[in-house]
């Protein structure tokens, strides 16, 4: 049988450990071509690079894995692969493993989620995998069997076009992971708080800080999953509508 | 009767004709507080900068009417425009007039819309505007009594908690203008193509372009809204959940 094509990508840049990990976790499966940031792209949310050009720099080919850098964002890498790396949608895309959390609302601001939700509309599947701890020495081999089994599972039974993966893991020991539960986004949204500070020449400026907050305390949520241990895993679409809303919004009556 | 507080913000920057009409539009109805990019932050998605210090400037202040630009994203904007200009939350969030179309699939690559939704996460009641017109020159005042009316039933009516609304504008005539149609975001993707340049010490560089590729033609979505040279809006929602898939995934039975 044919070895599938694994795409792998990130936005903590090609060195982070935790894409390192991914990559030598997916070398037991397929064959791993990665196309990744250059520099770090936490944050990046869903951006694209438009005013500037993008660079793509060959760094390893050796048969079964391939690895290029890209100068754009995680979803520049995305759309860079599949039309000038690969010329062909790879059969899986794996995003992470990102150092820090994506659960819950994070996966809005997440670079390493748009990246797989950037995999899901262009009909690849694609999974996103967090580790809840955003050191650079973090362990990532407690999550190998659960990372490959999720790869392996998707490969097997696909995942609907629109569709596609966020799974977040906790920073614990191998046998302390309860296993995997398929859950939903917990409610949430973070609290600002901005450090206030004066530069050398006494201008202002500030740094972007918060506390996260969580809305509710359920057991169907991915917050509540990772609280318990539990390897969160929560599918993803990109339909921002208010279905709910449109009837509502119907009887203000704008055309009256 | 207070006048409303109207928080305008953009991802063209503070100085795009969009936002400069958007202003003028909203000082009709109320107390206008801007804060928005000092330059063009188009295609930043839901970025947040935290690698840098964010940069405020007090540009303008005017009674009813002040004015600051800000260093980072659309979303950086808002936050520190609730935190360390306003001290409270405003009344409405009003983004863009954006230059071109957040219709469809749009919505997540768009700054505009990541400032509205990131205004309804903190409870703002918030809208998009955007116009179908990428030029500089654009001719905004067609939608001005159709912007002010969506302003004006917003402020009165308020809109559920977790919900903002995306609006997009024809660029067409004003007795062109059909009315204002409540619909859903549109199925379609982008078909990425790359222009495939060298410079001039011969290493290759890449262009994202594009083709919008359309999947439906239903007369409840924005696209067919748009086409048929209505005002197209969209209730939007951030919770990315599939939850529809999540019973399935539970039958592939991962702890089994």
């Amino acid at each position: 049988m044919q070895k599938p094509v694994i795409l792998v990508t990130n936005d903590d840049g090609i060195m982070a450990p935790g894409i390192r990990n991914l990559i030598s976790f997916m070398l037991e499966i397929g064959e791993v071509v990665v196309v990744a940031p250059d520099k770090g792209q936490s944050g990046m949310g869903h951006a694209v690079t438009i005013t500037e050009p993008l660079r793509l720099e060959k760094i390893a080919v050796n048969g079964d894995h391939q690895e290029f850098s890209c100068s754009g964002t995680p979803v520049d890498c995305v759309k860079l692969a599949v039309n000038k790396v690969l010329h062909r949608k790879p059969d899986i895309l794996v995003s992470g493993i990102n150092h820090g959390s994506n659960a819950s609302i994070n996966v809005i601001y997440s670079g390493t989620m748009s990246a797989a939700i950037e995999g899901a509309m262009e009909g690849i599947p694609s999974v996103g995998f967090s580790l809840l701890d955003y050191r650079l020495n973090a362990d990532f081999l407690p999550a190998r069997k659960y990372i490959q089994q999720i790869v392996r599972s998707v490969l097997k039974h696909g995942l609907p076009k629109g569709n596609c993966l966020n799974v977040n893991i906790p920073a614990v020991q191998e046998h302390e992971i309860k296993g995997i539960r398929v859950c939903r986004q917990a409610n949430a949204n973070w609290v600002e708080e901005f450090d206030h500070r004066k530069d050398p020449r006494g201008k202002d400026y500030y740094w972007l800080t918060g506390k996260f907050q969580l809305h509710e305390d359920m057991d169907e949520t991915d917050e509540w999953a990772l609280a318990n241990q539990y390897i969160s895993l929560v599918p993803i679409q990109y339909d921002f509508t208010a279905h709910k809303l449109i009837s509502q919004l119907k009887d203000w009556n704008f055309n009256a």
